[in-house]
C-alpha cells in the first residue's frame, strides 16, 4: 500500500531545529516519519546573520538532490532558541545572536516554502506530546540540561504565551534562600538548583557538610552525571544532593501543575539518563507538593532524546496542515 | 436600530452561578446585555439533591412569565463550585454536598434546553476577560475571598484541566515554613498565607513580635477587613501583614505566569475591596519574582464583583454559538 498523496498541501515537509551549536533538520513524510536526517553546525558569526541562507541553501539543496518540487513541500518548522510570538516574531535569539526578527517570514522569502516557527522547547514538548503513549490533551515537558527549560501543550497545540514565555518552569521562584542570581537576574529560580550547573552547586554547598567522607571530594572538577553516578553508589552527600534536587524539580512540577492541570508530565534534557532513579524520586516530591486533583498525573522520561525539537517542528507543519 | 434575532441559536440565555449559599441567576440577551438578574437560596439539603429542580423550576417559571419558549434560549451557562472536566462532568462539590454527576445533563434533561457547565472561578475569569480592556487572548484570574480561587484563559477559553483543576492557585506550594495543614492536606500552600482567614493567621503570627503595641491588639476578633484598615491607617504589624500576605501573591502569580505566560492578570473576590493598596503591593512582588519577559503583564482590579461568574456562565453560552 503506498501513502496517498496529499496534492493540496504537498508530501513531505522539513522539521528543522536551530541549536547553539548545530542545526538538526529532518525531511518527514505528513505521517511523521523521518525520512532522512541531516546535522550541520550553527554559523553564529555576525550575529546569526548567516543561519537562515545556509538553511534556505540546505532545503533548496535537498529539494534538487531528491526531485522535490515546491508544490511537494507541505512547509518548513523552525524551532528557534528564544521566545517566539503567535505571529512568528523572535524576541531575542542571545544565543543565536538574533535581535528581535520574524525568522520564518524571511525563510519564507527565502524558499517559497511556507514556515511555522516555534520555541525550541515548546517544540521538544510536542514532539515529545506526539509520542507519547497517553493522549491526554495536555501536557507538560520539562528539559533538564543546561538549563531548565520547558514547554506546554494544551488541547494539544503549544502554548506561546502573551511574550513568547511559558512554561519557563526553570525561572519558578523556588528556592526561598537562594542568595546567588541566576542568569536571568533573580535569585531563587528552580534552574538555579536544578539544572546541570544547579546540580553541582546544590552539590557543592552539601559537601561543606560531609567533610571529606564523600567520594565527590575525589573529583577535581564535579559534573550532573558524576554526582548522579555516585548517588546510585550510594555516597550520602551525593544521594542528598539528588534528594534535594528532585525535591526542588518535583516542587516546580506541582506549581505547574497547579495552574495547568496537564494530563501528562513528560521530562526529558541530558540528565534525564539518569531515568528512574531521579524521575521516583521527582514523582515523591511532586505527589507531596501538589494539589490532591493532580497527584496521580503520570510523569514519565521523553523518548526522542535530542530530536525531540525536530520531530516537533515537522508535528507543527503537519498540524497547520490538518 | 433592533438587534436581529439569531433564529438557529435563540436570543437569550441564561449565566447562573451556584454558589454555597445563593444561586444568581441572569437573563441576558446574545449581546451578554443583563435584562433580569435574580438570586435565590441555595437549597442543600439532601447533599443538595434540589438544587438543579429548583433552577429548573426558575427557568420555567421566568420563560412563562416572559413570553419566551425553548427556541429563543439559546442555552443555560451554569457555573458550579467544584471541579469540572471537559465533557461537564462535576468532580464532586464539597460545599454542595455533589458527588460525581453530570449537572449539565441533567439540567438539560429537566429543562429540555442545552446546558454548558464551568467551574465557578473559571467561569468568573471568563467573565472579567470579556469585561477587560486589554483583549489580551489569555490571562489568569485569581480571587481572595474565603480561599484562594483561580481561572485561566487561553486563547479566550477557560481551560479545564486534566482533573478539572487548572488555575487552583491558591493551592500553589509558596510558603516555605508552613508548619499547619491547608484545608486540602499539604503544607504551605498559598491560601493559607492569603485567603480572608489566610491574612488573619499571617497578622495572629506577626503580633507576636509586636507585643501591645499594635492597634490589631484592641480587637477582640481579625478580620481581613480590620487588618487592611488598620494597615491604611499605619500600624506597623498590620502593614507588615500585608506586605507579607502581598509578597506571597506576587509570588504566587509569579509561578502562575512563568506557566502561562498570560497577557493579563486580573485580582478580584472580596479582600480586592482593599484596592490599590493591596494591588501595587503584589505588582512589587510580582516584578521581583517573575522571569523579565512577563515583568510587565498589567495586574488589573475585577470589575464584575460578585456577579462575574455569572456572566461568564452566559459567555460560555454565547461562546458555544458562535
Amino acid at each position: 500500500m503506498t501513502m496517498k498523496s496529499d496534492t493540496k498541501f504537498g508530501t513531505i515537509c522539513y522539521g528543522i531545529d536551530i541549536g547553539g551549536t548545530a542545526i538538526k533538520a529532518g525531511i518527514f513524510d505528513m505521517s511523521k516519519k523521518l525520512c532522512r536526517r541531516f546535522e550541520f553546525p550553527t554559523n553564529r558569526k555576525d550575529n546569526g546573520g548567516h543561519i537562515l541562507q545556509d538553511i534556505a541553501d540546505f532545503v533548496a539543496a535537498q529539494n534538487v538532490r531528491l526531485g522535490y518540487k515546491a508544490q511537494d513541500i507541505a512547509g518548513i518548522g523552525l524551532g528557534v532558541p528564544g521566545s517566539v510570538m503567535a505571529d512568528g516574531t523572535v524576541n531575542k535569539c542571545v544565543n543565536l545572536g538574533w535581535g528581535v526578527i520574524n525568522s520564518g517570514k524571511i525563510l519564507s522569502e527565502m524558499t517559497g516554502i511556507p514556515v511555522y516557527t516555534g520555541n525550541d522547547a515548546n517544540m521538544a514538548a510536542l514532539g515529545e506530546y506526539c509520542e507519547a503513549e497517553e493522549k491526554a490533551g495536555s501536557m507538560i515537558f520539562i528539559t533538564l540540561g543546561t538549563g531548565v527549560g520547558g514547554g506546554i501543550i494544551i488541547d494539544g497545540k503549544p502554548i506561546t504565551g502573551a511574550n513568547g514565555a511559558a512554561a519557563e518552569i526553570g525561572h519558578i521562584p523556588i528556592v526561598h534562600d537562594e542568595t546567588e542570581e541566576c542568569t536571568c537576574g533573580k535569585k531563587g529560580c528552580l534552574e538555579q538548583a536544578a539544572s546541570a550547573d544547579g546540580v553541582v552547586r546544590t552539590a557543592v554547598r552539601i559537601l561543606k557538610e560531609y567533610g571529606n567522607t564523600s567520594s565527590l571530594k575525589s573529583y577535581d572538577v564535579l559534573s550532573a552525571k558524576i554526582i548522579f553516578d555516585e548517588a546510585k553508589k550510594g555516597d550520602k552527600a551525593a544521594l542528598q544532593t539528588v534528594d534535594t534536587v528532585a525535591d526542588y524539580l518535583g516542587k516546580g512540577l506541582a506549581c505547574a501543575a497547579c495552574i495547568a492541570d496537564p494530563g501528562l508530565i513528560v521530562i526529558g534534557g541530558g540528565m534525564s539518563a539518569a531515568g528512574e532513579f531521579l524521575l521516583e524520586r521527582i514523582r515523591q516530591s511532586y505527589r507531596m507538593n501538589v494539589f490532591h486533583p493532580c497527584k496521580d498525573t503520570p510523569i514519565t522520561a521523553a523518548k526522542l532524546g535530542n530530536d525531540a525539537g525536530m520531530y516537533g517542528a515537522a508535528q507543527l507543519v503537519i498540524n497547520s496542515c490538518s
